[in-house]
């Protein structure tokens, strides 16, 4: 077994000695900085180490950002909603919003960008009843309708960098520059930012491998008055905006886009949001637009002979790794933060690069390496989710991030990471170029698709909250189950038909967004598809309110799917005669504690006989499974993640694509259990996800049966009896 | 204290002796017979009691509906719905249906009444491309899209009136004829209806009071295969339909009523629906009719020197007794069946009549009386109820109905009956015409107003649903509370404004039901008065998801009033910061036990610093209040009955009205108990609402403060101290 290579680990000043050792414990084959510490001379005798240099295209540089006010980046802000209560109303523009980071631009095209809108009637108030005052901040809007709610939607000048920001105020700075993004959309930044990397590259010699943080556009963050998160959409494009941008898609797509565009009532085209096509056409524009530029500034790096590397997080909007530019860039490698099996896949699946890395939790900062810590303990939990999706989609490469002087205060994490790195060197070198077994193809359906695997219910990044857990946890038991996962969108199904190889389609979500869908469940032609597509025996697994729009009588359009329909008030005179749930069922086969259906989307019922109850409580069908020709729907009210939640999702696609005979193979009996087939290099691991011991029944490969005992997060090789 | 007057008693043949004691007991001073039991000779000799008979107006002449089969009544309905798999789709007609009630009318103008919908694409079929084959009763439908859902709309005769057949089936009647329903509308039925009511007056001298049961059109109510109820409605007009009544209707609108105009989505225009103008005009046509010719038979009545009565069920479809025809039938009373403070309210507040009367609970059948029950339990619960309500709106008499030697079994029970009749007969000869200490006006705000006074949320009546329980809560404390209460359409305010000496106005349902009111929530007129009478001093109370309707970034329209937004996916990217409850607060003052919030609105959120969060768990405000100029605005999640909750909306009450101050008169601390004052008579009462003793502190008319000890269910008149 290798003890050295696929490991980063950072710098840190001052600690060259104490590195060495680290380096050698972990295997550490490279070394990184990051915003705020800076590569040392000492790095580079540091041994055989490869240098990654952190390196910013679009801020860091405040005279030239300074000099050119002009080409400072931009978005478009909602006011705070105002309710007239008389014929006229005043209130101060940036309300709300913290100043030392967003300032409103007054000068860019006001007759067209600053626009105040009557949110009662839905429409834009004229010119001629506002007043801006500059001196004050101020707007005043004359001949409001006493009642009716006005905003002010205008552009502002993004003066901080949010990320930059964050560290700022986290790590309570004071002697810094405070870092001005400017735009790549601005000729003369875009000038400036090849010049100064080519002048980085030049004086850099040392730097293997440039790891940009990230290119031109940061995701959308906005501070309110307490320097805290006003508003975060780690995929949103709203800070991507300029004058040259507009004027761009303009020329391309034929039409002008609308401060509304932008500012989308409020909500800011968050991923929630089913997408407007104007946003659509947008977010391509910006995604062409990005790709173009940073694969010049790739170019460079790789003329330098160095290697180019993007940090998936921070300013990397535009460059959608799943995206049909992203090739273009012509990278070497992506790396991201992963705190769970989905975050690893959303890294390990990018394709069109050379490697990917994963940088894990813990960071080694004092919020979890303080005086009696454990930080071992998150350690292990972060490595045994990932180590599921590993399993079934292997990042290249691992790294931590923080302090290694104060990583090294706790043995036991020391030798965790050690244990971690070894067993994550064996699994790669096990398994990397093979395909994992994987019988079936789960389309996971909602309205990014492709575009956005892996992204779907994020607000910030990897924050889960309480309207995503019920849901986030499909996708985490997805990212670690034997199955091949797809991300389909609602527009794939309408233009081009159900791509073939897909066993079971997966809708999940809340109604009205974009993964439930919203109106698109009132599309004839997916709903045609759909239910032709599970008449000839495909499988439908709607999870929370599927195929929700209220509409000619039904609220889950594929009701006649599901066998289950929502009761919304409009169905109480009906009788609900269906309610006594089935006594057994192969779905619920694992089932050893009441099911955790979350935050569980309230009032299914049965809509016939043939419905199979499989959960019922609380007057309502929690979970359900019902035959459609020769295919089958399951309606399940929300799944958090849990062992138990993967198992019952295990059995529930295999119980809709018909295909429960084939489910003892590779599997384990015990939910806290998988089992990893490769055939093709003849292996399989039996593992133990818990941090507890296990007993399990388990199937190999040609389903003979044998039991095993696994230590506590256990990973068991084992050679495949089949030919 | 009179032993005597105010009460009805069932007849029941051959039992006459225990009758007569029963009478004495109890007091009674009139006599009925219902369904099923007949007026016997006997009757006319039990004493004072003036005797009732109950009528039937359209059914029970079954000789004469055979001979006039196309005057039978009708009712569009809607079949199952069929997904098509190819270019054809076939199914019976009937299905689902209980064919010995309905009957398919396969020739009243076919090409407008039957009618094929593609509930996929929401547009009618061709008749070009639909078979109907009477000999098999199936429809065929040709060239269907694969995937397309298909219905059948039809008009069908209801071969048997529901109520008889319910009676019928429960009873396990063998040898009686199944009632026939016969239509007003139809020219030879009406004479008939009145020829018969003609000779039945003559023939019946000894009956005092006619008590019709009821008028023309049943409620609607259909059977399915099962002889179970498939769809009930009690408010549904769905049966009153006819040949005569479509043309009449477009004769005097202009424009014909359609197929789907009745069947609307498989919905049927349920009262939960918000109304749509057709619908609308339609039952205001019903209702025009039914009461001019209900007119005519209660002239008859008179000139037969009887008093007509009218039952509020059964055939009650177009009497509508808050709506602005039913003073024209001329009626001297109403009576109803109660069970709850809300039931007992929706017959007291009837106007234009004499008098009205509560049928209470339990029925002297088997199902409560049988050896070793406790009747008397649910009659004193029933009872408690019901007496909150008439302490502040009375009905003028009260009765039991069922089997009289049932209850004669049960000696508490007659017991326990003689001193309700005792406590009612003292509460009226105390309170009747005073007008009770109510210094607050609530007005309920729906899309029903006045037109349906206390009968929000109903499907079966009486019955509670998991989904109205948290807002019938509502109406019932509302209807023992010390306020005047009001129901206000939303159409009022727009067309009127708010109407003077409204102190709070309450929205409470399910967001898209005519309860909440959905788009209706678009219409701004409503929204600018409303936000300018709270802004002025108003109180706005809202309950579930109150004024939800997702338009221009907000999903309450009111949020602004409320303080309260609720996530629905769209806002998850904005921070929420403000989740801390206020420590004391004048709505929870009385809140000794965890609030139970029924089904619980989710996720609301408050949306700025100065809302007031009361209650705040599992990461939502469940409630909270917020001033709005002048006024305040209160949000509750959810409120089912009980005495804290009924407390819990008393204080909210007064606070969003802002007259705490005035809260201590007639007031009484402990939340099982209530003060009821009769300013006019000088008098007071303190009554204990529960079955146990209770202790508690209470104020009088001047606010002078006392405590006192309850017995269960004990009311106690005190005189006033004040002038």
């Amino acid at each position: 077994m290798r003890k050295y290579g696929r490991f980063t680990i950072p710098t840190q000043a001052g600690f060259a000695g104490e590195t060495k050792e680290l380096i050698r414990r972990w295997g550490a084959d490279a070394i990184r900085n990051s915003d705020g510490t800076d590569l040392t001379d000492e790095t580079a005798s540091l041994g055989p180490a490869k240098i990654y240099a952190t390196y910013f295209v679009a801020r860091g540089y405040n005279a030239f950002a300074r000099e050119h006010p002009e080409e400072r980046q931009r978005i478009f802000l909602m006011s705070c909603r105002h309710t007239a209560v008389g014929a006229e109303v005043s209130f101060p523009i940036m309300e709300g919003y913290f100043d030392q980071q967003l300032e409103p631009d007054y000068d860019w095209d006001p007759e067209h960008n600053w626009e105040v809108r009557d949110r009662t009637r839905g429409t834009v108030v004229s010119h001629e009843y506002v007043s801006i005052k500059r001196e004050s901040g101020t707007v005043t809007i004359q001949k409001t309708v006493p009642g009716h709610v006005y905003t002010l939607s205008f552009p502002a000048f993004i003066n901080w960098d949010p990320t930059q920001m964050y560290n700022y105020i986290t790590n309570d700075w004071k002697d810094r520059e405070r870092d001005i993004p400017f735009d790549a959309h601005g000729e003369l930044s875009w000038a400036y930012m090849k010049t100064a990397l080519s002048h980085w590259l030049a004086q850099n010699p040392q730097v293997d491998v440039v790891r940009f943080t990230t290119f031109f556009y940061h995701f959308t963050l906005v501070y309110n008055t307490l320097k805290k998160e006003k508003y975060v959409d780690w995929l949103g494009y709203g800070a991507a905006v300029s004058p040259g941008a507009l004027i761009g898609f303009e020329k391309e797509y034929g039409y002008k886009l609308e401060p509304e565009d932008f500012v989308d009532e409020g909500y800011y085209n968050n991923s929630f949001r089913p997408p407007r096509q104007q946003y659509l056409d947008y977010i391509e524009y910006i995604q062409r637009f990005v790709c173009e530029r940073a694969a010049q500034l790739v170019e460079m790096v790789h003329e330098a002979g160095k290697e180019a590397m993007m940090f998936l997080g921070d300013n990397w909007i535009g460059t959608e790794p799943y995206g049909k530019h992203f090739q273009k860039i012509g990278l070497d490698a992506v790396v991201g933060s992963v705190n769970s099996g989905v975050t690893l896949r959303m890294i390990a699946d990018i394709p069109h690069v050379k490697y990917t890395e994963a940088r894990f939790l813990p960071y080694f900062f004092p919020d979890s390496f303080y005086p009696g810590a454990h930080p071992e303990v998150e350690a292990m939990e972060n490595w045994l989710g990932a180590r599921r999706a590993i399993l079934r989609s292997p990042v290249s490469r691992i790294g931590y991030g923080g302090y290694l002087s104060l990583a090294a205060e706790f043995p036991a994490f020391v030798e965790c990471v050690e244990h971690i790195a070894g067993e994550f060197r064996e699994i790669l070198d096990t398994i990397e170029g093979q395909s994992p077994y994987a019988p079936l193809t789960v389309a996971v359906l909602n309205s990014w698709g492709e575009l956005r695997s892996w992204q779907s219910y994020i607000a910030a990044h990897g924050m889960v909250y309480k309207q995503t857990y019920s849901y986030l946890g499909v996708l985490e038991a997805l990212s670690g189950m034997a199955v091949n996962v797809r991300f389909l969108a609602f527009s794939d199904i309408v233009e081009n038909g159900i791509p073939e190889g897909i066993d079971v389609i997966l809708n999940a979500g809340d109604a009205g967004t974009a993964f439930s869908g919203g109106a698109c469940w009132k599309n004839e032609t997916l709903l045609e598809r759909l239910r032709m597509w599970v008449w000839n025996g495909g499988g439908f697994i709607g999870i929370g309110d599927p195929s929700a729009y209220p509409y000619q009588g039904r609220y889950l359009q594929l009701s006649d799917v599901l066998g289950i329909e929502q009761e919304r008030g409009f169905t109480i005179n009906e009788d609900k005669d269906y309610t006594k749930p089935v006594k057994v069922h192969f779905i619920t086969e694992d089932v050893t504690e009441p099911i955790d259906f979350g935050e569980c989307r309230r009032n299914g019922y049965a809509l016939t006989p043939d419905c199979e109850i499989l959960e019922y409580s609380h007057e309502e069908v929690r979970l359900g499974a019902h035959a459609f020709g020769k295919g089958r729907g399951v309606y399940i009210a929300g799944l958090p993640y849990s062992s138990q939640n993967t198992r019952l999702l295990l059995r529930s696609i295999y119980y809709a694509a018909g295909r429960e005979k084939d489910l003892y193979r590779y599997y384990a009996q015990n939910p806290c259990c998988e089992v990893h087939g490769y055939r093709s290099c003849g292996k399989y691991a039996l593992v133990n996800n818990s941090m507890e011991i296990q007993h399990t029944k388990f199937w190999d490969g040609a389903g003979a049966e044998r039991t095993a005992d696994l230590a506590p997060g256990e990973i068991r090789w084992m050679e495949t009896e089949e030919a």
